[in-house]
């Protein structure tokens, strides 16, 4: 039974500000499913997004969340959507309706990934936004030529999904940290090229290291002074490709960088990397990282909270970010 | 006949010092002509070398001056070196050996155009630095597809070139001034397109401006704060192309310019864009841009000065850059 009424956090304005509110279950529309949700991640992009920095900006009041899983409990019209009835799905919100972070979602069926048998409703919540990012930065770099990458924000959940891929790929990383222990951690995983960016030899070691290992890309999550500080770096002709911004700072690169190096800037947004591919390609990337969401694809979490303690458990979150995700599981852990 | 010793302006540090010197005349060796000079301009670029910020050093003490003009007294072996004997030419400095700003120059025979009889030692002298930027700026825009542009220092002398070179070519070119006095000067020369980027509804009426004409590259030889506000201005996917760094500052984007709507950031260094133009393609330029050095390329001169007066006459260009080239005539104006 489908009940009137759904508790969900709730942004009135892009303050960052969440309240816990009770609010109408939404009606799925032609093409639309219901999701019950059972568990939804705090991501970086959700952060940006409560905060008005986000590249899409929805009328408010609005429930965030970008990602999540469940079972889809109720479906309009269309082929796709009565498909998935009674499905387990991992789920990203629409770009008009409300997100995941609510004990209901309705988004397009489109938007919904089917899971294999194999895969929990927490690893399905959490199997878009970085594993899908990770490896399509990866094949971004090996489409342009690039034969090894800088990574900014290396200790992040994203970070680690880089490191296993990378590995496993034979595809050279130079991790960058921030702290002794984030150094330590990734070593213990297996990563030989980690870098502290607080050492007082930071950029030498990265030029060496970059000269080394022929890398000639960056995988920015940092933006800010760290951007130019990369790219300053890296041998003439580099890019850096800034997919987030940490640092909450302008990207800052010193202009013969450009001129006289031959360096390049640009972005990554995995909704519009998404978009460019057809629902072939998407179903096909669903179904291909999907299998590896238990070993390449593994997401840690560091707390489960119910939707009434998701605005303290999101406040720390944004205090320190690569202790493992803030899962919101709405009908309880 | 040759003199044993010559008069040139010479630095011994990169610290933008110059002093007047006397030093032996340059031998040519194979492949290179011995130039008397008899103009060689100040040009922006020329500021940077001295001051150590541009894309090349050589090695201290070394004479400035990367282009000029004179008349080839003597040459060493090789064919297109014996082929310049006599000649009127305008030069490049070598990347190596010294530069214009002197009596005598050695340089390579290839860094030589011979030039057309209508063609003045005043105009030959300038005939490449400005001009040939503003062809490839123009020619690299409309390769990628551009359809319009924004120019950044629109009021120099490489601006009122692309200002003649886009009305003929009816590609749209919104200029960007930063007084009053200069925004008359490009209306006066037929621009419809002015901003002054001191006033206070600027960022507005350029995103504006670029949304009506259709502008998505920026040819950007300011850096610092400009290159994030044009780029903030200009639609989605847009690119800029920083040519120069006047203001000194490092370039400064916020990064969902880069993430969220997909624009880009890269430079551009003629001694690069040159070399990968054969010597055919060097030739053809050289003579298509000569035929047009007293119209479309026209340079406006603002002082002509001997060696001992262009220490003055360089800090005060530097101070005020918009009121034409300060021409530096060794053998007297």
């Amino acid at each position: 039974m489908i009940p009137k009424t759904m508790r969900a956090l709730e942004l009135a304005a892009y303050d960052g500000n969440l309240r816990v509110v009770e609010k109408p279950v939404p009606q799925p529309g032609p093409g639309q499913v219901l999701v019950k949700i059972a568990a939804a991640p705090v991501n970086p992009s959700d952060l940006k997004f409560i905060a008005g920095g986000y590249g899409l900006k929805k009328p408010l009041p609005v429930v965030p969340g970008l990602e999540g899983s469940g079972t889809v409990v109720a479906t309009g019209s269309g082929l796709l959507a009565k498909f998935s009835a009674g499905k387990r799905v991992g789920c990203m919100a629409s770009e008009t309706g409300g997100g995941t972070w609510a004990e209901y979602l309705v988004t397009d069926a489109r938007r919904c990934i089917p899971l294999r048998k194999d895969v929990t409703l927490e690893q399905g919540a959490m199997m878009v936004v970085n594993p899908w990012t990770a490896w399509a930065l990866l094949d971004t770099a090996r489409r342009a030529g690039h034969r090894a990458a800088v990574h900014t924000a290396a200790a992040g959940a994203l970070g680690r999904m880089l490191l296993r891929l990378g590995r496993r790929e034979n595809f050279p990383i130079i991790h960058i940290v921030r702290r002794t222990e984030q150094e330590t951690l990734l070593r213990e995983m297996g990563a030989s090229l980690v870098l502290n960016s607080g050492a007082p030899d930071f950029d030498a070691r990265l030029k060496e290291s970059c000269e080394m290992h022929g890398a000639t890309v960056a995988f920015d999550a940092v933006a800010g002074e760290m951007t130019g500080r990369v790219l300053a770096a890296m041998p003439q002709g580099s890019t850096a490709i800034v997919y987030g911004s940490l640092s909450d700072g302008a990207v800052t690169v010193r202009p013969g960088q450009f001129i006289y190096e031959g360096k390049y800037v640009e972005g990554f947004w995995l909704s519009k990397w998404v978009a460019r591919k057809g629902l072939v390609g998407r179903a096909k990337m669903a179904f291909g990282l999907q299998k590896r969401l238990a070993t390449d694809f593994q997401t840690e979490v560091r707390a489960r909270v119910p939707l009434q303690g998701a605005v303290e458990a999101i406040r720390q979150y944004q205090h320190e970010m690569t202790g493992g995700k803030v899962l919101i599981m709405p009908g309880g852990a």
